[in-house]
């Protein structure tokens, strides 16, 4: 095999999962996770900077992406309209084929306090690019802070229900179901 | 002098501040603060774990006294209302005296990225306090997520206002003209 492994990203990704899961977050080493998928400790470093990476290394793909479509969102969209169509085009990263690998993901997560931890603060690192993605369509601050953590709110939502063992729903669907239950009980606080 | 020292944790507080400004975070040791206190460093033990303590022990002091407030508003009051209440009885601890010393606390923690990562932290422990007092009070999830999220953020604007060095204006004053224009806010997003 030469030096570029074929999806050697999904497999390591995979491998460490298995792991996590297996033996705990914590007992799992890089070497370990390499020789699970059948690559070399160099490969990782070359996909990963640390096996944490591997559970949150999609973060600024994903706060980039949001980011962007806020900001291309079109002009007569409201600011929590255009974070629904940003986080309806996250589908492409929550797709179907994903679902059962962030499920376990999240078990892991939940599993280990330092990682819990990272997962709050990556949900204030979106909150708080959809808040400058708002701000770069011209709308004011405080506007755009509320609108950014019910913004946020609904992604949190979508996401949890998302992953709930009996949700049969697209990650789009349940953006847009959600946003609209959140409009609703926005009339009750 | 015997075991007890009066105003030890103040006087702890206030040098530790010292240091931590004149010096950064990261270069001030515990015997460092211990000595510009004039206490020993069995002292400063007794009253925190250790120096990050000195910055973030009122968290839970805060949190409790939060969400105590909101399951003690009266039964009329609506989520954010009542949330309002238990912003505005915070005003006991970001008291005129106390706003120096959380200006100073805020430079600190500004300046330090793992500092900043507790701060937010911190926030998201409040939204989850607020939250769960909310739902105490028969409040439904969603809706205690929603008012939880935007009480949060009152506390954040309103706690930044108060530090502004042109503030006049005492913290629950602030309280009551952020959550007022929040809801104007609301319609608008």
């Amino acid at each position: 095999m030469g030096r570029w492994e074929p999806n050697a990203h999904e497999r390591l990704s995979l491998a460490a999962l298995e792991l996590f899961t297996e033996r705990g977050y914590d007992s799992t080493t890089v070497a370990e996770i390499a020789e699970r998928a059948g690559l070399t400790k160099r490969t990782f470093f070359r996909h990963f900077a640390d096996k944490r990476e591997v559970l949150f290394g999609g973060q600024n793909t994903l706060s980039r992406l949001i980011a962007e479509k806020i900001t291309g969102a079109d002009e007569s969209a409201s600011p929590l309209e255009a974070i629904g169509v940003a986080l309806e085009a996250v589908d492409v990263i929550f797709s179907p084929e994903r679902r059962q690998w962030a499920q376990q993901r999240q078990a892991v997560i939940a599993g280990n306090s330092e990682l819990r931890e990272r997962e709050l603060l990556k949900s204030t690192t979106i909150a708080a690019a959809m808040a400058a993605a708002l701000r770069e369509r011209g709308v004011g601050d405080l506007v755009a802070d509320l609108a950014a953590e019910v913004g946020n709110l609904a992604f949190r939502t979508s996401f949890e229900r998302w992953l709930e063992p009996a949700n049969e729903q697209g990650f789009a669907e349940l953006v847009r179901q959600t946003i609209k239950e959140l409009r609703a009980a926005a009339i009750h606080i």
